[in-house]
């Protein structure tokens, strides 16, 4: 077996990008390092884009829709990126329930999350209850005990991060999920988000007590699950032998990359350091790897 | 291997008391079902106390002090039930922090929980933050991602069930947790609270998000754990082997009382039923079984 290439030269790089016409990207960690934008990114998509190169940036947030995460590129200068190359975890959500569940137009979603996924379900026309709804952002009471009661309407629960969680949430979420054919997917089942060098609350954890309660798995429609890749791989109909991840996160990225049959390129401007590949033991290895994206930019001028 | 003793006759009953002098009682599904007392349990018990037998109500119930349970007691006519005679999760907790752990003095407890937790922990003088503090009851806000610490006072994160939970709480909860030496312990981890014939999150679904995101496993102060049982015999001192344990779950109280090496009696009013520990892969069988704990004051007149 061949360990990962480390790209260091002009014509490594060249050779690299000849290999590729669609181009996967992780943010955090490989775009930005929270809201600070890493060195010859700007110069290194806008050189990928002059060669006619595809770029799509997947994440697991769901806190926001496609459309609010491009203000996100925009506050750090990436102004060319519009919703369309973006691919973020509520959008896979709301593409999987159209394109693969094909959830009946009579039903609704109940979300436990943020505005991201009401509005990414908005746009593939899904109705949907929960979420922001101010008149669950209360305790529960006495009362609740007896209301809350499985809802014929509801098909399938689905959860992301929810800043707002609470016990009547996930009462209500818990006592639909007993019903086995309501559908249980989950944004993504990230265990932390990290944010302010800390590990907060993520994802996964709003979903842990669901799965704990109803002893049911949710379908996972983030990195690394089939699912996602299944969705992207619908909407951009690309060549996945001509197409190639790259991510800082060795579990979640490039994983994802490899069991899609993409091609992976590893950064180490993110969470795994350039010992975990290096590792004979390590689990998942990149194809290729450099110290930072902007490489490409810096390598070829 | 002999199977569960079906106790049915007044001779068989007499046996039964004879052999023990202690009876440690489940509550809900033995001595009540919700808020209905079940028929001739106040006969019974007060049989019990006549014949001189010591009486223990044991329960997972973390969001009543012992003080504040016996109110449920004499609500349903049993005013004979004393706080010291209840052994409640949430004192078991306070018990083992301050017997077993000998928690420092100088160090505070973070409560994920409601008040039962908090009279508890002051009962044996132990210091405790977050809890029913009514400035947690907020929204994490954009400046808690920088203020939130791991605070070097707190040496213990105690999660019980929660009515008010909410993503601020558990944040504060797993930074703190990220310490290694920060003590994480749960009053108990069922997963679903049985109330109004359905099943509610339960006190487990507490601690679920905090065990993923942590990668840590708390110790359980509730039933079937050893933990209590160790807290029940250091304040109770009794014989195992003249103790009965009466209960209607199987995986809790009866696998709490066989492992404690104390005598079993298992009730048909509650969550399993006879086939349970007639089936031949029975996991936990019960040493005595009878139709309802009323049996004994209707058999022995």
């Amino acid at each position: 077996m061949t360990g990962p290439v480390k790209i260091t030269s002009k014509a490594e790089v060249e050779e690299f990008l000849s290999k590729y016409d669609n181009f996967l990207f992780d943010c955090d960690g490989v775009i930005w390092q929270g809201d600070v934008l890493l060195p010859h990114v700007k110069e290194t998509l806008s050189l990928l884009r002059e060669k006619g190169k595809k770029l799509i940036f997947v994440t697991n947030n769901s806190t926001k829709s496609r459309k609010a995460y491009t203000k996100k590129f925009s506050k750090l200068g990436l102004d060319e990126v519009t919703p369309e190359e973006i691919f973020g975890s509520a959008y896979s959500a709301a593409v999987y329930l159209k394109k693969v569940v094909k959830f009946p137009a009579d039903k609704k979603v109940l979300v436990l999350g943020e505005s991201g996924i009401e509005e990414e379900l908005a746009s593939e026309g899904i109705q949907f209850v929960g979420g922001t709804d101010p008149s669950l952002r209360r305790d529960i009471g006495p009362e609740d005990y007896d209301a809350i009661v499985p809802d014929p309407s509801i098909g399938c629960v689905l959860s992301g991060l929810d800043l707002h969680i609470n016990y009547l949430k996930l009462s209500i979420a818990l006592i639909n999920l007993q019903v086995p054919e309501t559908l249980f997917l989950a944004t993504n089942i990230d265990s932390t988000y990290p944010t302010h060098g800390k590990l907060f609350p993520g994802a996964g954890t709003m979903c842990a007590p669901l799965v704990l309660a109803s002893k049911r798995q949710p379908i996972s429609l983030g990195k690394p699950s089939k699912a996602m890749m299944d969705c992207v791989k619908a909407k951009f109909e690309f060549d996945p032998v001509r197409t190639c991840m790259v991510g800082d996160r060795l579990d979640t990225d490039i994983r994802f990359g490899q069991e899609g049959g993409l091609g992976t390129l590893f950064v180490l401007t993110g969470v795994n350091k350039e010992s975990d590949i290096l590792d004979e033991n390590a689990d998942v290895v990149p194809q290729q790897y450099m110290t930072k994206l902007g490489d490409i930019f810096e390598l070829l001028h």
